[in-house]
Order: C-alpha cells, then sequence, then structure tokens
C-alpha cells in the first residue's frame, strides 16, 4: 500500500474510534444513563464530535488525497487514483478514495461549531421528545425541534449551497439520492399500496386479538434470546438491551448492540423488533473489507437504505414468512408459554398464526404497520419533512399537518400527538431525510430476494428446514462483506443484475396477500 | 474573574468531559462490553488519552498560568496569584491555580506515547487479569504484569527524574506522600494490629456461621437498593449495577455510579461493599465548590485516600457499628428473606449478628477482612509493590514473595494465586501506589469520626434513631463540598485541628474489639 494511503488509514481509523465511542455515550444514554446526566452528556457527546470533526477536515487529508490523484473535481464515481504519479491503486484502493473523498469534502463544508451544536441540541432534544411522548405534551418539544430544524436547514445550505437543502439530507443517508428521485418512485408505490389496500378491504379480515393476550416480559425476552440465536447473532460480539425506542449501534468493530422493548399485550411487536434489529448487526457484524481496511470508512454500509433492506428482510420476508414459521411454530408457542405457564399461542394454530402477523389494516403507529400500509406512513414522514426543511411547514403546525395527512393516507385522525408527530424518535435526534431508506428499504429487500431465489432455487425449502445460515451466507458474501465499496446504486446492479426496480416489492405483496386474503 | 481564569476553566472543564467519556469507556467494558470488544475498546481509552494529554500540556495553559502569576517555580503549597498583574485573586482562585499547577507540571513531563500506551496495556491488562484469576493462571497474566511494571517505572521516571520511582507513584493517589513517611506510618500500624490481635485470639471467638447461610441475588440486590436508599444516594445520579470486582466511577457531574457483586452464601460480601461504594458515590455527588469551578479539576475529590475515608467510614464506623443496626436489623432481616421464604438471619438475634460482621480472623481475602488484619494486607501490598518498582522483586517471583508475606504476615498460606497475588483488580489497572490509600483512609476516617463526634455530642444516639441525614450533611459542609481546595494535610488540619494521627484509628479499634470480645 501507498504510504500515502497508509496514513490515511490511519486517520481514519482515529475517526473510526471516535466514532464509536460516541455510539457509546449514546447507547448509554439510551439504556442506562441516569436521567439527571443528560445535560453534561450533551457537552461529551458534542465534545467528542468537535474533535472527530477537526480531525476529519484535517488539510493534511486533502493533501494525502491530491498526492494519490484525487481531487475534489473528480465526479463521485469517476477512477480516482489513475492520475497520481506512484505505483496504480487496485480497485479496491480507489473506492476507498472515493468514499474519503466524499466524507472529506462533505466534512470541509461544516464549520465546527455546527457540528458540536448539532450534537449537543440532539443529546438535549431526545431527552426532552422522552418526556414530551410519554406527556403528550409536543409544545414542550416543539422549541427543540424548531431549533432542530433550523440547524438542519444550516447544515444543508453548508453542504449544498445554493441547492435543494431536502436534497442535501437525503444523500446523507442515501448517496445519489434527491428528493425528486424518491418522490417518483414513492408515487407509483403509493399507487400500488391503495390499490392493494383496497382489495384487501374488500375480503374478510383476519383475526389477530389473540396476539394482544399478555405475555411477560421475561418470556418475550427468552423468545427474543432463542431468535437471535437461530439468526447467528454473536453474543460475545454484541448483547441486546431493553429501552424505550429500539435501535442498532455499532461501538467496535466487534461490538454491535441491539434494543428491544417488551409491550406485555403485544409480543409480537418485540418479536419483530427484535428480529428486525438484529439483521442490521448481522449487516455490520459481516463487513469484512479486508485486513488493511478494517476499521476505515470501508469497514461500513452502504447506506441506510441498504441497511434497512437487510433488518426488513429478516423482519418480514423470512420473519412473517410462512415457510419460517414451519420450522420454528412449536418452539415460540413453548417459550411464549414459558415454565408450563399458559402460552397466549394456546390453541392458535401456524396457519392462523401466520395469518394474523401479516393482518393488514390501516394503523397509527409506524413501528407497528403491516407491509402495505407501512410505505404510506413512509410517504407522510418524507411529504412533512420535506415541508419543513424547506420551510412551507411550520413547527407549530405540525401536529395539525401531521394528522390531517394521516387522515388522507390511511384514513385514520391520531387522538394525539403521542400517536401521532411525536411517535418517532428521528426528528428529535436529527435525522431529516431518513425516513425514505425505510421505504427504499422494502425495495431493495424485495429485489436482492429476488436475486437470493435465483441464485439458491432451494431457499424456501431451506428456511423451511430450519437452514438460515445459507441466508445468511449469501447475504454476506453478496452485500456485508463488500462494506462501501460500492454506491447503493451499483451495488444492486451487482447483485441483482439491474438498478432499483420496485416491481420486485409489488408483485412481492400481491403474491403473499392475494394468498392470505384470498383475491 | 479574570479573564485568564475564565479561559483555564473553559480548558479544564473540556479535560473533565474527555475524563468522564474515559470512565464511561471504562464502565462500560466492565458491566455489559461483549467480551470480543475489548482489542478495540483498549484503542478507544488510548485515544481518548491521547487527546486528553495533548490537551492538557498544550503551552496555553502554562502562558494563562504564568499571566496569573503561576510558575513551575513555586511550591506546592505557595500562594499562586499573588505576583501577578491584575486583579489580586481570591482564595478559590488561587486554590485552584496551585492543582492546575501541579497537574500541568505533572502531565508535560509525560510523552503522549507513554500516556497511550498506559491506557491501551490497561484495558488489555485487566481483560487478561480477568481470566486469569478465573484460571488460577498467574504465568498467563504475567507478561501483562511486567508489560505495566515496566510502563509504571517509565511513568515514574518521567515525573520525578533522579528521585525514587515509588514516591512518585504515591503521589499521584496522596499528594505529598513518600515511601518513607507511609513506612513509618504503617510500621506503628503494623505493631497496633498484631498486638490487638493476639489480645482478640486470646478471648473465645465469635460465630459468624449464620452468615454462610444462602442468601439468593435478588435479596441481596433489594437490600442494596435499601441500603443506597437510606444513604440518600440519589438514583437519578447514579445506578447500581453488577461487576465482578466492586468500584465506584464518575461518568459525569450528575452521573457517579456503583458497583457491587452477589455472592450467595455471604450475602455480607455485597452488603458492605454496596455500602462502600456508596460511601464513595456520596463524596463525588457532594462535591460543590461553586457555581463558577464547577466541573473543573477544584470539582474532585482531595486524595485517594480522603475518598476512602469516606467509603470506609459509611462501611464500619457506621455500618459495623451497633447503634446502626438496632435501627435497621429488623428490616434487613425481613429483606434477607424476602417474599415470605426463609432469611439467613432467622433465629439470629441483633448481638450475634453485630458480633458476627466484626469477627476479627486472619483470612486470604483483602475484601473479606476484618478491621483488625485489613491494614496487614495493606501493608503486604505496600511492601510488595514497593519491590517492584524499585526492581527488587520480579514479576516472575510475586508469588512466592506473596504467599511468604501473607505467612509473615497473617500466619496464612494462599492455596492458589486466584486467593493469592491474583485477587485485586489494581496491579493489573496500573493502579501502583493505590493501596496504601485503604489503610490511611481508615485512620483519616477515625480521625474525621472523633472530631464529628466532637461537633455533634448526639451522634451516635442521631444514628440509632435512623438519622443518617446529620452525618451526612456533616460530611458534605466538612469535606465534600470543598473539591480539592485543600491539600490531604491541609483538610485534616482543617476538619479535626491537628494533623493526621493514627491514634485515633488504635483507638476506636481498641474500644470497640475489647467491647466484643470482653478483654
Amino acid at each position: 500500500m501507498r504510504k500515502e494511503l497508509t496514513r490515511l488509514v490511519e486517520i481514519d481509523r482515529e475517526l473510526g474510534l471516535l466514532g464509536h465511542i460516541a455510539a457509546l455515550l449514546g447507547w448509554d444514554q439510551e439504556t442506562y444513563m441516569p436521567a439527571k446526566a443528560v445535560a453534561e452528556r450533551s457537552e461529551q457527546v458534542a465534545l467528542i464530535e468537535t474533535v472527530a470533526h477537526e480531525k476529519s477536515v484535517s488539510p493534511e487529508i486533502g493533501d494525502l488525497l491530491a498526492a494519490l490523484g484525487s481531487t475534489t473535481a473528480s465526479p463521485t464515481g469517476a477512477p480516482d487514483g489513475e492520475t497520481s504519479e506512484g505505483a496504480p491503486l487496485d480497485a479496491r484502493e480507489r473506492a476507498y478514495l472515493r468514499v474519503l473523498r466524499r466524507d472529506y469534502d462533505m466534512n470541509t463544508k461544516l464549520p465546527t461549531d455546527l457540528v458540536a451544536e448539532l450534537a449537543r441540541e440532539t443529546s438535549l432534544s431526545q431527552a426532552s421528545w422522552i418526556e414530551a411522548r410519554a406527556e403528550n405534551d409536543f409544545p414542550a418539544f416543539a422549541p427543540h425541534m424548531e431549533r432542530m430544524v433550523e440547524l438542519k436547514k444550516r447544515q444543508a445550505a453548508c453542504l449544498a449551497p445554493g441547492g435543494m437543502p431536502y436534497d442535501a439530507l437525503l444523500d446523507l443517508f442515501e448517496p445519489g439520492s434527491t428528493e425528486s428521485s424518491i418522490a417518483e418512485i414513492f408515487a407509483g408505490l403509493r399507487g400500488e399500496l391503495v390499490s392493494l389496500l383496497a382489495k384487501i378491504a374488500a375480503e374478510p379480515q383476519v383475526d389477530d386479538s389473540f396476539l394482544r393476550r399478555p405475555c411477560p416480559a421475561d418470556r418475550q425476552a427468552a423468545i427474543s434470546e432463542w431468535l437471535t440465536g437461530i439468526m447467528s447473532y454473536d453474543r460475545g460480539r454484541g448483547r441486546l438491551d431493553v429501552v424505550a425506542h429500539p435501535f442498532t449501534t455499532t461501538l467496535g468493530e466487534d461490538d454491535v448492540r441491539i434494543t428491544t422493548r417488551y409491550i406485555e399485550d403485544f409480543f409480537v411487536s418485540s418479536l419483530f423488533s427484535t428480529i428486525h434489529e438484529a439483521g442490521h448487526a448481522l449487516y455490520e457484524l459481516g463487513i469484512a473489507p479486508g485486513r488493511e481496511f478494517a476499521r476505515t470508512r470501508l469497514h461500513a454500509a452502504v447506506s441506510m437504505a441498504v441497511h434497512e433492506s437487510q433488518s426488513r428482510m429478516w423482519e418480514n420476508l423470512i420473519g412473517r414468512s410462512e415457510r419460517f414459521w414451519k420450522h420454528n411454530y412449536a418452539r415460540l408457542s413453548e417459550l411464549a408459554g414459558g415454565g408450563g405457564a399458559s402460552s397466549p399461542l394456546d390453541g392458535v394454530g401456524l396457519e392462523a398464526f401466520v395469518r394474523a402477523i401479516n393482518k393488514v389494516a390501516p394503523s397509527l403507529i409506524r413501528t407497528e404497520a403491516d407491509e402495505v400500509t407501512y410505505g404510506l406512513h413512509i410517504i407522510l414522514r418524507f411529504e412533512l419533512e420535506s415541508e419543513l426543511i424547506s420551510g412551507r411547514l411550520a413547527v407549530k403546525d405540525l401536529p395539525e399537518a401531521w394528522n390531517a395527512k394521516t387522515e388522507e393516507l390511511l384514513g385514520l385522525v391520531p387522538p394525539d400527538d403521542a400517536r401521532g408527530c411525536l411517535q418517532d424518535v428521528h426528528w428529535s435526534a436529527g435525522l431529516f431525510g431518513y425516513f425514505p431508506s425505510y421505504a427504499l428499504g422494502n425495495l431493495y429487500a424485495a429485489q436482492f430476494w429476488s436475486a437470493m431465489k435465483r441464485d439458491m432455487p432451494d431457499r424456501d425449502d431451506r428456511i423451511e428446514s430450519g437452514d438460515l445460515a445459507s441466508i445468511l451466507g449469501w447475504l454476506r458474501s453478496k452485500i456485508h462483506e463488500e462494506g462501501s465499496i460500492y454506491l447503493p446504486g451499483e451495488l444492486v446492479r451487482q447483485v441483482t443484475g439491474t438498478s432499483l426496480d420496485p416491481r420486485h416489492f409489488a408483485a412481492y405483496l400481491d403474491e403473499k396477500y392475494s394468498r392470505i386474503y384470498g383475491f
């Protein structure tokens, strides 16, 4: 490896360590931190982000990149490194330069005080959101939200001066995407979902009342333990904790932690949330860009949408499939009962269970939505956050706008903000531009799923026989291991042969729900 | 406040944040971190220590100190600030300059690579020690221990070139102390303890067999919860977790966490360990050097020995006293039984319990030692670590030297290294020079205890009536609030009227044990 590259790797690894330290500060805040510690914690996070930002914009990085032939002028996809004078760079090294260049250009556009302010406000605003949601008190949270919107606008203006602010934020999570490209995809998706929903509404509805039978937290914990086990989530490199709003976070190359929550009268919530988060964790733990790029920025997921494709594939395409439960239902039923006590699944057959966990019905809470209405929840958030960032919508008017759009898209009116615009952590965490990743993730997942079937025609029999290792093996070799070598668009072509094509998802939904609802 | 001072406070607070972040990395490693994460964790700790060290030796600090009239030439106790040209500094500001000067002089003597190496090795070596102790495998740990001894020697040589290396390490924990000053105190202490031990041995022995009756972890947890409650340990600013080797750590101004461990057939181990750690936590949480010095280095304990005086006062002078249990024994007995199950204290009266928890008998494990033999455990470690650091003892010969000295001082021979030289975390954590703090802490505690009685003649009646708030109030106003304004020697004079006088401890032991053993 050329000496400039070796030095870049060294700097990059320090940045990686700082990122993981910041992740620990965040994880601890959500899991175990005493309540009154939040004020100083926000300062701690801000300091780490400041130190990291200062390191990330060091002119040394720019000089090293230039010495290797990478300049700001190179378009994102250009083969960096070809014009430098030393030994030619291989494909992996060029991919690495591309990632570094992208981040360096982005970071040098952001002033340090903005980075610190964002970090500080994120920590405070999340704490405020937790209280506001518990108290159903949007006005108490609104000043934080306003401040966050202002900060995100400032960030967008720095990243893309003169450009569309929301595009700059989308690009942070899904490189190359824009509001108009996503709006186009979502317009098609909305049509599909609405028409499917109408077909489903015309059929006899599914009974899922037994899913509301009580199941104590310790039994749900046993179920989560078992599920992460059969998914091969390595507890030597991770752990499961209980939080208000489940997430996955990477605190080290060998430290990817997941979280869940136990709702006593809806045990499948933790069941699917655990599968979902473990899907994220398997991706992170499977990244292996080679020894020389370990713990560098190549050692990272391609994009948040690809990340979501992994979690949602495990949660929905596997975890809500009949094949999966044919193998696993007896054990679930046993664990849900625990030590001889009654199980919420007593007297419930496999088929009834699979129908229940796939019941489609408009609902208020995104994280509890079925696969059909889920996309509508995302479209709602996409449209609202675009309006917030563009300034077309004021924060104070958000509850009303949220409720109106919920009625328009889902036919329901939230009875309060806790079940309305306060339900998600994202905006309090400054994650504007993230929501579309969830819907794009569904599209990627379905397309990857088709490619997996092409490569492994007996895949569904394997799932039915309890063989999840083949699935994980395919995901690892096709998607996980590569890390960030490809852009999302390149990866999907590489794995599936075509660019992103929403028809895979539409076909998957049609096939599945026509079977369940019999149309 | 003068502008130079304001800037020093700003820098100091950043260093404080970094220290708290490092503390979180350490706390997480001991409590919840997945096993395989240790390699990268050691890098994370090293990076934070490096960033902190680089900030702590910035020439700007030296310039600011000089502008305020503080120069390296000032002896430690001199009234810094008197020669500067701006507005005169008040006593608190001068005390602050003294602390800053001390640390700055110390830090500028340490090369950054040594700081990083120490941080990295501490993390790795602690992980190795945990395994080695569990496997009773000293040779597996020895290479880490050797490396640590070498690093500590290098550190000592940097701190006090040409001086006694062990003195430099002692000074880190108890400013102003030296090997010879401690050796003198310990010589007197050893005589007292040995003679007291002989008197006790001549009397009928105490029965404490019932303390070995089983008490499940959940009941011990309930006891710990109750005890920290009556001690007014604020769970909004702290928490209690379970670890292999209990400790207290400060992660923020409002975040001081304690830990304990539950040994099923010796429930008083967690009971006293929890009281001990909560005593440390109350000190940390009680420090209040005024708004302008919040989160600065004045916002810190005076020394480790003063810290131990607080933990040991709660554990022994209060927690093993008859007066305390007169008020609390009934509740303990109830909690130890839990939900109507049998309690290890069933049929055991108050007097028998108090005698049992004060039983004196030579034993192998320091943390389980009684108040009389405890000091002998410390003298053993003090002598051995002094020999290790001076090079008179090689690491490979430690087990033999440990066993010989245990026999000499306690009349016992450890059957294995797990119950011998591998029992304590300190050396693996690089804490050479710390052990004497425990014994000094006992001496300070007894002297503070006498002063408290002078100030509050009805103290013992208050304890008997369940009033612990008065005790905490006195400790806060006399010791905690001041933070690091005084040196240890100054504090003890300020609070008690004289310098450290070991006779308070000797008198306390004599009075207590003559009553218990009837001589």
